[in-house]
């Protein structure tokens, strides 16, 4: 597999969630519309105080697609005010095993 | 969908990525024999010094199988010794929103 999967979890003060979901929302729009957006799931956490309480996944075809991606827009998107109240983990990645079917 | 995504994010201190995923892999290979396992997908971040080195992601059927599957032999696994010197914050999500394909 030579797609890369992009995660950032998400840390969200108590009953913030819907304040980072409708940010989450115009910065996922925003990307699903790029050349090199694959597929994407968003996660929430079952426990309300989990470390992480909402982790998304996106997959990119490739490191220049998501590296172009990464524009002016989005960045002005990502620097909206109220967003250094949510803190985020972001990360790159490979898939390096794998198993099994996904429902 | 009804299925449940449990994510492990992982520090590893330099140098010892071997380790942990020799770590990984006797838990993982534990657990895929477990009712309720769907899949899995370990990736490794691009970046060395990201702040988690490895993401891992399970699908499971449901939180009842899920809960059945942590049981005496997947603590002894998880309590071996060494396993105190990689970081993990383990999180299980159900899936909020989708979009696209998966490669």
């Amino acid at each position: 597999m030579s797609t890369l999967t992009f995660f950032n979890c998400f840390e969200v003060p108590a009953g913030r969630e819907d304040e980072l979901l409708a940010r989450w929302q115009r910065i996922e729009d925003y990307m699903e519309a790029k050349p090199g957006y694959v597929a994407h799931r968003m996660h929430r956490s079952l426990a309300p105080d989990a470390a992480f309480r909402f982790i998304n996944l996106v997959e990119w075809t490739d490191l220049d697609e998501w590296n172009a991606a990464r524009d002016a827009g989005f960045a002005e998107l990502l620097a909206s005010p109220g967003g250094e109240d949510f803190r985020m983990a972001p990360t790159l990645c490979e898939v390096i095993d794998s198993g099994g079917a996904f429902a």
